[in-house]
């Protein structure tokens, strides 16, 4: 009989596009005993995490809860409730995350309007407006921080074209949340979506999201039951708000490391946070350049989050990763989609972004480009 | 502004129909440093969660895996992946999960034929076999272990007359997986999932999902595209087969916690294990009688992975088990649906089903109910 052997993971420098590393305080938190999901000490901490999702997106959205499921998830979770058959949806296409959406999109019966970028650019509100004069739409999606490319989309001023013509705004933050300037309700967006895993340290297994008033009003309008059932936001609010409806049983131990990892952020306060991602990624982006490496985002649209870097001519992709992680435990990611084979991915998200990390990865780089 | 405290939950003995509770080793097990999910470190570590599953499942079936969320994920990824619009399923109700399927199954476009029995009782084959000759269909539901009654339904046998009608036979295992013997290979199951929260005894937020060479050919056979991006299982075998392709972030630490659960699994061994599940279901049976309290189900549908218990005239369900939680620390829960109020329901699965446990709890019920 095959014998397993005890867990024994290296420790890894996660600077790819998430997971991101995690707090020991976190990891321990999920350690704790398990509760059951409808102990009174469970819904306080339900509660908690609830509030503490309030504050990191900036908003006073009751309905805003972790999807147990991962970003994807939440991001199904988003179209399936809003869309029926037959309904349009107008999708900003700047990278790989704009793709699944449309796919997504398409699953649930609706008309997909594309509003295709370039990857590594960004859509603006002009173009938004000119795209639903052409083809008016229920919903626009757009990916705030594009993970595929390092691209941010400004969302200021998005809202009010989007409401203009009566859509309504659905705005994909998984790499944003938690480590750049994200305001739910000043900027008006109706309905988002994130990770854990990203700028949260969280381990993945969970999905943020956030419905505002408008957007549970097209729930409430719907003819059709919610194409979905696990994902189905009007039962998990019943199961999150104040009935507790049994619906399905929540992952305990993800919501313990969630809520200490919101606590962080918490502790910490969105600003400093948004400031250290900022500075250690100026950092980053000085060091790769005085490496000679081209950084493919244009400045204004940079996310600090997540850099992607040209691979030079006649460097190895494969081989550099396999070095950086098997001689420096560092773990960097390669393209996607278009991007594979031509660019890096390098995150500074949520407990990677210190300054330890960025001087180890340049200095580690420095070694393997100077052959 | 508000302050958070340090997560300080209570050590609950988990005595109801999951979460069970969790041995310390895997808990110790989620709290390692995260892996990336494209690490060949957790590459490894999947192939060998797939590895345990089948020994788990007993079953060959190289599609053979956990999805990303709960047991109702599981559910509802079966469902979504077999059905198509107009397709028919015939589902048992004989519980709560049943009608769970027929609301699932319904959303997908199907039609549902129900086949009706009574809570706390079983369908045999025969009954499933006149059904069909009524109504064909394309899959047949049953749940094997239901949660909500705690009735067994045996299936020795159901799948040849599933068979011959040229079906899919469809199995919820949620609440026998790893509890009560399970063959999805000798009893010819074409689909089943189950959850990891019951008897495996890993926190909630992974559902073990096995698919036979018949569903797979199902799979193939589609006309549309898998209404649900999160749970097509097509896509999550080409993530967690041999190509490895991007689909999601897998659930890092749930799946630590899963493979320590399921090496505990392995290191007892199946039968052992159900030997315990039912030598503690008979001590707490046997208990339970003394105590002059009923048992609703049948001695030969009985699970005993969990029990339901009439509550007595006149006894205040909900004051016993608040009693039984704050003077105790014991989580037993109350009735799901018609037996809301009526029934209590305790579980013994996995890490729960021991000696200490059950003697506690007929303790503990003693004295609260000698009044």
């Amino acid at each position: 009989m095959k014998t397993y052997s005890d867990l024994n993971t290296p420790e890894r420098i996660l600077m790819g596009p998430g997971p991101s590393m995690v707090s020991s305080r976190v990891l321990r938190a999920m350690a704790h005993p398990l509760l059951g999901h409808l102990d009174p000490k469970f819904i306080e901490l339900m509660k908690e995490v609830q509030e503490l999702l309030r504050y990191t997106f900036q908003t006073q959205n009751e309905m805003t809860l972790p999807i147990s499921g991962t970003g994807s998830a939440g991001m199904e979770a988003t179209v399936a409730n809003l869309l029926e058959p037959g309904d349009s949806i107008l999708i900003v296409v700047n990278g790989y995350f704009g793709e699944r959406l449309c796919d997504m999109a398409g699953r649930y019966g609706a008309t997909v309007h594309r509003l295709n970028k370039d990857w590594g650019t960004a859509a603006t509100p002009e173009e938004v407006d000119a795209a639903l004069k052409a083809n008016p739409a229920k919903v626009v999606a757009v990916v705030h921080a594009e993970t595929s490319t390092g691209a941010m989309t400004p969302l200021e001023g998005m809202a009010e074209v989007v409401h203009k013509h009566g859509a309504l705004l659905l705005v994909d933050c998984v790499t944003s949340l938690g480590g750049i300037p994200l305001k739910i309700d000043d900027w008006g967006i109706d309905i988002a979506y994130s990770g854990t895993q990203k700028c949260l340290s969280c381990p993945p297994g969970l999905s943020p999201v956030t419905v505002g008033p408008r957007a549970r009003e097209a729930f409430h309008q719907r003819k059709t039951k919610v194409a979905n059932w696990y994902l189905d936001l009007t039962m998990l609010e019943a199961y999150w708000g104040d009935d507790r409806t049994y619906h399905h049983t929540a992952p305990i131990s993800m919501n313990f490391a969630l809520r200490e990892a919101l606590r962080l952020v918490h502790e910490e306060g969105l600003e400093a946070r948004q400031q250290r991602h900022r500075e250690n990624a100026q950092l980053l982006w000085d060091g790769l350049e005085e490496l000679d490496l081209r950084l493919i985002v244009p400045k204004e649209y940079r996310l600090p989050t997540l850099t992607t870097v040209a691979i030079p001519e006649g460097v190895n992709d494969m081989e550099i990763r396999k070095r950086l992680l098997d001689e420096y435990n560092i773990e960097i990611s390669g393209g996607l989609g278009i991007f594979k084979g031509k660019a890096w991915r390098i995150g500074l998200m949520g407990h990677t972004s210190r300054r330890e990390n960025v001087s180890l990865l340049l200095s580690a780089l420095s070694r393997l480009l100077a052959r």
